[in-house]
């Protein structure tokens, strides 16, 4: 299968590359190089040693003998040098990471919160219409996010993109059949709803062949193919803002500093392994929707934890303290969360689980790395609203509990 | 009260910008005239006279000693202008009419999706990360349409704004209020789904105070502000991407064109007088929700017609033939369409009905300027598929019936 990594070059797409590549797809990394920019931003660099693209790319083809193509586009903005590449190479799918992705980042800031409406929208919009002009039936894979949907509800159990509802009609009550009610917590998943509304568009209007994956939160760092030589390695983000939760505490561990779980840590959230990830991507690939099909929507996690259990958990094998400090997010304090994730354990999926691979995280990247680390980069700094920035805890601003 | 309208030199802007005026409001028009724009790269003038926003303004403080400010400002673009003009301006509201309106320019080629998008999206987004910026509790009222809905689901009810559901939970159902589902049919209506999202997100997140007008298609040209003196008329389109469905009928009649009807003409509309808008952006404002609670919705329609029900009326009233031509649109043939209106009636609206105000439209505006009219322009000439474009009909392509 021919492929175009929409930003390949990032911490989702990089592994995604490589898997691909050797699976025996034809890959072409399509990047503009926005998130390393975003760290000179931010001064805050990966943990790990990640070298320039052209020196991965020249590693992986010395290692294996696979080349991977690449384009420099920005998708928000050079659509003619995107629909050239459609045209020229005609890629079979393209798989779209293309945005920013960071929550606290999109919250930092109305410049910050600009860019990501601006920029993943464009994108977004640009990678469909382009797809309709080119007139090629390329198959568009989208990696959206569990956090679409909000954390607020007691209970809720999260189908795979779908909710029968009633809606009312002249003669009683009328069934549809409606994606499943967003309750984003922040700009940047928000976007990520507006997405989903693009796709359906697009999907019904023009046909499209649509697959948007809603996946959890990423845990460990490497796959087999980015652990193969150190010229390889994959970006592992520990700041306040690119951070995810579990490698704070990798990092807070490896460098003796307690784990520091925001308010009760009684959030659930959904968690799947980097290794996974490539894998499903693989398999949606395979698995795609026919013409004039819905949207073709999978929740791409494999096991759902409370933060403070992680935060337990990282704990026990590290011997590390855990502290608690005020939430930054506006949010319930307190939520459980089910989600149905049977399409890819349909599709053969074996997930590496927490309890399993967590130690061999904390020592080949937070340990072996922990001298490069910049504590002052751990903390959250990005506040979500006026009255968290005014230090008015939520339970005081009436604001509709969310999650994020 | 201090008002700045967005898009004030519009269709819908101009007369409600005078209607404010004239009712005591201190208004400032904030406005790029893209529409003005848009009509030379159409080639499509407005078949009224319409002077330049100067000279409108001019003629009104003459006629009324009352001036309106203005702030030529591109909301897509020039954020800090704008929020410059809300620190130093302080309005306690803005309305806000600053998109691309027309569904069929939106759908015309990638160019036009891709503004419409970028253009509409930018202005909301910019719009509310503006006001939290200033930290005044400005009340923002937007102008959005019954289209968000599609018009697909034969006996669908539409309520204002929201729908009752239950979602799957661990211990059975559970219950949750969402906004009515949308299905957008075309790129301009979709934007304005996006808008709604955005919306929900920054009255739960920021607290905003927030109002979105489900507005049905206008009829009508002038108000009794705009009806003053010949500087002040308002505009009226009749080519095939700014007309709307009625004006193209009394277009069609004053020059002796049949009436084109696109297909069977069973799709069902909802309407209301542009003196009835001006009237509920009024009211809108006068109502405003709470800080903390959700966006107020209000279907601002007064009344529905199916298609050739309505070219037989223009039929009646000005002797003129009936025809009809394909669809250019990916919707179903016929529909209902019943709409809850009841909140602006409540509120005191009085409706201008299509049976009274018909006659006096076909006589003051149609008949009077039709000696102005570019008969070419009046078919419809966007095409919203790729079948479409290719002469396949709808019933052949297997794609849901969508409304528009």
């Amino acid at each position: 299968m021919k492929i175009a990594i929409l930003g390949g070059d990032g911490f989702c797409g990089w592994p995604t590359t490589l898997h691909l590549s050797a699976r025996g797809h034809d890959v072409v990394v399509v990047d503009n190089f926005s998130r390393r920019a975003i760290g000179e931003e931010l001064g805050a660099e990966s943990l790990t040693p990640i070298r320039s693209l052209a020196e991965r790319r020249a590693a992986w083809e010395e290692l294996t003998g696979r080349s991977v193509g690449f384009a420099g586009i920005d998708l928000a903005r050079d659509y003619e040098a995107f629909l050239d590449l459609l045209v020229t190479e005609r890629p079979d799918a393209v798989v779209h990471f293309a945005e920013q992705r960071a929550a606290p980042f999109s919250m930092k800031s109305p410049r910050h919160k600009r860019y990501t409406v601006d920029n993943n929208l464009n994108a977004t919009h640009n990678v469909l219409a382009a797809v309709v002009e080119s007139e090629l039936d390329v198959h568009v894979v989208h990696l959206g996010t569990m956090g679409v949907y909000g954390y607020g509800t007691a209970g809720m159990r999260i189908p795979e993109g779908y909710l029968d509802v009633e809606v009312p009609g002249e003669g009683g009550g009328v069934a549809q059949q409606i994606l499943y009610p967003s309750n984003p917590g922040s700009i940047y998943h928000m976007t990520k709803v507006l997405d989903q509304t693009l796709f359906a568009f697009y999907a019904k209007n023009d046909r499209l062949r649509i697959t948007d994956l809603h996946q959890g939160i990423i845990w460990g760092t490497n796959t087999r193919e980015t652990g193969l030589d150190e010229r390889l390695v994959n970006r592992f983000d520990y700041d306040g803002d690119y951070g995810t939760v579990l490698n704070r505490f990798l990092m807070q561990a490896a460098v003796g500093h307690p784990l520091t779980v925001h308010g009760t840590g009684g959030q659930t959230r959904a968690f799947i392994h980097i290794q996974d990830m490539v894998r499903c991507v693989e398999l949606a690939l395979l698995h795609a929707p026919a013409r004039g099909e819905r949207v073709k929507i999978f929740n791409q996690m494999t096991e759902t934890h409370r933060v403070r259990d992680l935060a337990r958990l990282v704990a026990e094998l590290t011997g590390a303290q855990v502290e608690t400090v005020p939430n930054p997010r506006q949010e319930s304090p307190e939520n459980d969360l089910h989600v149905v994730h049977d399409a890819f354990l349909d599709l053969g999926l074996r997930p590496t689980t927490l309890s399993e691979g967590l130690l061999l995280e904390v020592e080949q990247t937070a340990t072996r790395w922990a001298h490069r680390a910049d504590l002052s980069r751990i903390p959250a700094t990005s506040l979500w609203t006026r009255e968290r920035r005014a230090g008015i805890p939520a339970s005081r601003t009436g604001a509709a509990p969310v999650g994020a």
